[in-house]
């Protein structure tokens, strides 16, 4: 394994260094484990921007019609309505969840179509999971 | 000092049911489903609570190292001292885990013992899991 396995969750580190311990990775068979053991400052930051955009009810509601549809995107124009919002601020909400690696978009001409990246929930619901088997694994000193 | 007006995920068994809709109520069985459905405004405030709280490095670090602690709870006096915070603002960050419903506690003499609440965190996961027959990113499968 290379030092590539280091993808964060976010691409703001510009810190990382070789000292930590497993870290978020890009590939989904692999989590920081929240509920296994206790994450680093870098972990919890870039994992708290995640959840930090999730952290809102605008936000949770964007995300849920966008992953919920039937197709897997939807138009800018169809989300807007649904809320007592500027369309300005919708999008401002959605900028959030594109830069939490949540959605991503595209535009096509006059709209912008957006769609859910389920790598990332995948992630999180992972890191929300306890480990099958022993409810604690004895692995700490205590 | 307490926000018992907080409608937790947890504390809605006595209270809901009035609504036709599913709610994010405390049975286990029942999730609003992020990725299958678009959540109401209720389920969304209600859900958004927690994942605010979870929007935090200190709070996420705290929550890891409460939930990875083999015997199941830990003590305050072994957690403030992982952090460069005084004791409050930990007791504070504690507080709002406990108040989203993510962490329990119980105070013994001096000190107060933490614990996961796994319901919380089941649910979330829960939450963030793709329905079974969505098509896995990338062909990637389980």
């Amino acid at each position: 394994m290379s030092n590539q396995d280091l993808v964060l969750l976010d691409q703001t580190d510009g810190t990382a260094g070789t000292s930590g311990t497993a870290r978020a990775s890009g590939s989904a068979d692999c989590c920081p484990g929240l509920l296994t053991a206790p994450l680093d400052e870098v972990q919890a930051a870039e994992l708290a921007k995640v959840f930090k955009a999730l952290g809102d009810p605008v936000r949770l509601r964007l995300l849920s019609m966008i992953a919920s549809r039937a197709g897997g995107e939807v138009c800018v124009c169809d989300l807007t309505p649904a809320f007592d919002l500027s369309q300005p601020t919708v999008s401002h909400h959605l900028k959030l969840l594109r830069q939490a690696g949540l959605i991503d978009c595209e535009r096509r001409g006059t709209w912008v179509y957006y769609w859910l990246v389920p790598e990332m929930t995948d992630r999180l619901a992972a890191i929300l999971t306890r480990p099958t088997g022993a409810p604690a694994p004895d692995g700490a000193a205590s």
